[in-house]
């Protein structure tokens, strides 16, 4: 099985291919699609909505995995956050696909343990699990690779303890229900005509 | 010449096509288009595409009228808004279109002459500069007509007085310089990577 993860954004878009079989997981690709901002607002989604649909054909993934964002700092930040992932959401949806979302601490919780890792423990784990040579750069790639590391949880438990959560499951299952409650309510606001 | 108008919106979006020519205009074709709440938000996005796609071949436009969201309630509205104007954006990139955008307050100086006016004198106006046999419904495709014809001002000088700003156009001029620089700081926010 074959994943794709995108960290969308309007300046740098993060993407991982990240292959799954027989218990093992290979990053097969990853980096960031970046666009100047002196180009044309039009300009900056075609190409970004372009290299997402190639990448689609290319690789033919069973899902796309995407970061959820749903705290942001104003409606100016969401608007242009908004227009990129709205170009990454219609090349998945022109190709069939499905999205799965996962927030920010979702994906810190499944591969640190805890909702506040900062960014060296999640790509130090991110490294680990799949084995690369270094940490993965730049930090959209990193999270876009984390995203589909989080989409895999049965190979968390083969790998390592320190992908388990260090205070019990019990905190964890909690942590993930609040998580769940603030996307929940964000969808509702989403989806007010 | 042919003017495509949109007013975005994820739930509905207002669209309007307007043909000028020796001075007179004639609304050619407006309506909304909708999608549910209840449908995956990638199938609502390419409903939007797909519609806006079509009115764009169909009507080759010169250009894309759009309106200026700078001022949303908060990140999450921005971030629902955002997608349906990064899908619409991008149908007219992928079309080789230029957008030209106006802010609400701008729309409402140019056809009614200040800023506060209401919707149903933006409609009255509307009505009249395109001889519509009553105010044009829904509000969506209105604003989308307004677009169009805020994007024609030739036609205000030629057509009627109530479409010339009562107070002078130095308090004109200053609304719009201020409205001007409202936009060009989104702008910058916007291009913050």
């Amino acid at each position: 099985m074959v994943l794709v993860g995108i960290d969308p954004g309007l300046a740098a878009t993060g993407y991982a291919v990240v292959a799954a079989a027989h218990g093992r997981y290979q990053a097969l690709r990853y980096g960031c699609w970046r666009t100047a901002a002196r180009l044309p607002l039009g300009d900056r989604l075609l190409h970004i909505h372009d290299q997402m649909s190639a990448l689609l054909r290319e690789q033919r993934p069973a899902t796309v995995v995407m970061e959820r964002l749903y705290q942001l700092r104003d409606g100016s930040t969401g608007l242009a956050v908004g227009q990129a992932i709205g170009v990454v959401r219609l090349a998945a949806a022109q190709a069939g696909l499905d999205i799965a979302e996962y927030t920010p601490t979702h994906v810190k919780l499944t591969l640190v343990g805890h909702g506040q890792a900062d960014k060296a423990q999640v790509q130090f784990m991110v490294q680990r699990l799949l084995a690369l040579p270094a940490p993965p750069r730049p930090d959209h790639a990193a999270d876009a690779l984390a995203l589909c590391v989080c989409h895999l949880p049965s190979g968390l438990s083969r790998t390592a303890g320190p992908a388990q959560p260090s205070a019990g499951s019990d905190r964890l299952a909690a942590a993930l229900a609040a998580d769940d409650r603030a996307q929940a309510a964000h969808r509702a606001r989403l989806e007010t005509p």
